[in-house]
C-alpha cells in the first residue's frame, strides 16, 4: 500500500465520527471518504435534519462541541428559549449555529438539490478535505418496533431517551433506495486501502447503510480489507443504547456479538483490550487495542492501529 | 366616551409600533386592537417572515431591541454567522431569537393555520392583552416600480437600502384579498372610540391596509373619529424613506401632504409643533403636539394627546 490510497469509512454520529476524525487527521488530504448513515434524518419544525452527517461535518471541521459531546462549539441557545416561549416543540435541542445548517440545507433541498450535493458544498465551505457522503440521496427512515409500539427514530432516541424496549428495527424506504454512486464506486476501486466500519451502533447507525440494496454485496466483493472497530468496551457501550439494544434484541452483550453481526463481509475486527476474553472464541481475525477515544491523540492512535492492521491483513 | 371603549390602530413597523405601544400602555387591557400591514411579508430562506407584525409583537411585549431600533432585545447572532460560513444569504439579518418566530410561524402556516390565528396565539404567549391582527389572512405583497425596475419590497427596503427612486407602488394580491373580519367588525362597532393611523410610512405601511377592498369605505363610514399622526417632523422622516419617497412620487415633502393623502376619511390630524407652518393651510382639523417619541413617556404622552383630541372631535 501507499499512503495516498483511498480509505472508506462507514459511520454514524458521535462515536463513529471520533474515529473518522482520527483517520482524517493521519491520512493525506483527499484520501478519506466517510459514508454517513441517514436513517436518523428527520423533518422537525419544517426543517430537514441529518444528525449523523452534521456530527461528521462539525467533527471533521473541528467545530464539534467537546463539552456537550454533540452539536457545535461556541453554540448559543437563544432560538430554543424563544421557541419555548412561543409554545414550540423543544424536545429536540437545536442550537442557533446548528440551525443555520438545517435552514440552509432545507432551502437547498426544496430548491431541488440532492442531499449529497448540499453536504459536499457544506464540507468544502467548512474546509474539510475528506469526502462526506450520505449513504443514499433517497429517503430512508429508521423506525423501531418497541414495547410502546412503532416509533420514529428521533422519537425513540431523543424524545423518549432510548427508554422503550426494542423488538425490531426497520429502515423504511431502504428497499427502493440506491446507494450513493460514489459509495459503490469507492467500494469497487481496486486502489482502495481499507473499509473501516467505525465504532457506531451496529443496529441504528451501520445497519441502515448495509440495508441499501447492493451494499452488502459490494462489501463482500470488495478487494480491500473490511475492518470493524468495536463500539463495545468492557461489555458496555461508551455512549448511547448499543448495549441495552443488544440485550433487548436477544444478543449477548459483548464485543464478539458485534463482529458476528458483520461476519458476512468482515475481514478484521478491532476490539478493546478489556474484551480479550469476550473475543477469544471469535473465528474472525481480531486485534486488541485501546479503543476508548477521550483525546485527539487517542483518535489518531486508534486510526493508525486500524490502518496498520488493515495493511497487514491485505498482504 | 369611557375608558373601556375599544380603540383601533393601524400600524406599520417601528415608528407606528411606538405609538401603538403608548396606546397599549395607557388604555385598559383588552381595549386596543392593532391592525398591522402585511404587505412587507415575504418568504426568505424558506421561512415566512412578517416584519411589521413581529415588530408589534416584540414592541407590545416589551421585547423590542431599543439599541438597534428593530428586532429583539438580548438577541444573539450565531445563526447568521454560521449561515454566512455555509454560503447562505445574509442580506436580511435574522437574529437567533427572532428566528424562532419565523420557524414556528412557518411550521404552523404550513400545517394550515391562518396567520391571524398564529399571531393571536403568539401575542397571548408573549403576554400582550391587546389584539394584534394582520390586515388580511390573504397574501398581499408590496412591489415597487423604481429606476432599477420592479422590486420586491424587501429587496428595495433592506437589500438595496431604499436607494432606488420609486415611481409607483403596487400591492399584489390586494384586489382579491379580504380584510380580516375582526378588522371590519371593529370599524363598524358603534362603541369604537377612535381609529388611530400611527406615524408609519403612508405609502408602504398604511396604503397596503387601505388598498384591501372595503377598508377605505369602512373608514369613511366609521362613526368614530379617524385620527392620523404625522410621520414627518420638521419636514423630515424620523426614520426610513418616507420623505425621500414623497419627493420621488411628486408630493411636497411636508406634514400636510400626508394628511391630504388620507383626506377621504380623515377627521383629525396630529402634526408636530415643528410643522406649524406646513399644516397652516390644511382644511383638516389639526392638533400640534410634540410627536418625536424617544422615551416610553413620550409614547404615552403622544397617545394621550391623540385620544384626547379624538374624544374632543367626537363631541
Amino acid at each position: 500500500m501507499n499512503a495516498s490510497q483511498p480509505v472508506l469509512a462507514l459511520s454514524g454520529g458521535v462515536g463513529g465520527a471520533k474515529l473518522a476524525f482520527g483517520l482524517y487527521r493521519i491520512l493525506p488530504p483527499d484520501t478519506l471518504t466517510v459514508v454517513a448513515n441517514t436513517g436518523d434524518d428527520f423533518e422537525h419544525l419544517g426543517l430537514s435534519i441529518s444528525p449523523d452527517l452534521d456530527t461528521l461535518l462539525y467533527t471533521l471541521s473541528g467545530q464539534a462541541n467537546s463539552e456537550l459531546g454533540w452539536g457545535r462549539q461556541g453554540e448559543t441557545w437563544t432560538f430554543m428559549a424563544a421557541l419555548e416561549k412561543l409554545g414550540g416543540q423543544t424536545w429536540f435541542r437545536l442550537g442557533d449555529g446548528d440551525l443555520a445548517t438545517h435552514v440552509e440545507r432545507t432551502r437547498r433541498l426544496t430548491a431541488g438539490e440532492s442531499l449529497s450535493a448540499v453536504i459536499d458544498d457544506f464540507r468544502r465551505r467548512c474546509g474539510i478535505a475528506a469526502r462526506l457522503l450520505p449513504m443514499s440521496d433517497d429517503r430512508v427512515r429508521t423506525r423501531l418496533d418497541t414495547d410502546q409500539g412503532w416509533l420514529e427514530f428521533q422519537d425513540y432516541f431523543v424524545r423518549l431517551r432510548c427508554e422503550p424496549r426494542v423488538r425490531q428495527l426497520e429502515f423504511a424506504g431502504s428497499q427502493t433506495a440506491q446507494p450513493h454512486r460514489d459509495f459503490l464506486t469507492a467500494l469497487g476501486n481496486p486502489e482502495l486501502r481499507a473499509v473501516v466500519i467505525c465504532p457506531s451502533n451496529p443496529f441504528i447507525s451501520i445497519d441502515p447503510i448495509l440495508c441499501i440494496p447492493g451494499v452488502r454485496e459490494a462489501l463482500r466483493l470488495c478487494r480491500a480489507p473490511v475492518v470493524a472497530v468495536s463500539p463495545i468496551i468492557g461489555g458496555k457501550a461508551v455512549k448511547g443504547p448499543t448495549a441495552k439494544m443488544m440485550g433487548e434484541l436477544g444478543l449477548p452483550v459483548d464485543a464478539a456479538a458485534v463482529a458476528r453481526h458483520y461476519r458476512e463481509f468482515l475481514d478484521l475486527y478491532i476490539a478493546d483490550e478489556a474484551d480479550r476474553d469476550a473475543v477469544g472464541e471469535l473465528d474472525i481475525p481480531t486485534v486488541l487495542a485501546p479503543t476508548l477515544m477521550l483525546t485527539l491523540e487517542d483518535r489518531e492512535a486508534l486510526a493508525r492501529i486500524v490502518l496498520d492492521a488493515a495493511d497487514r491483513a491485505r498482504r
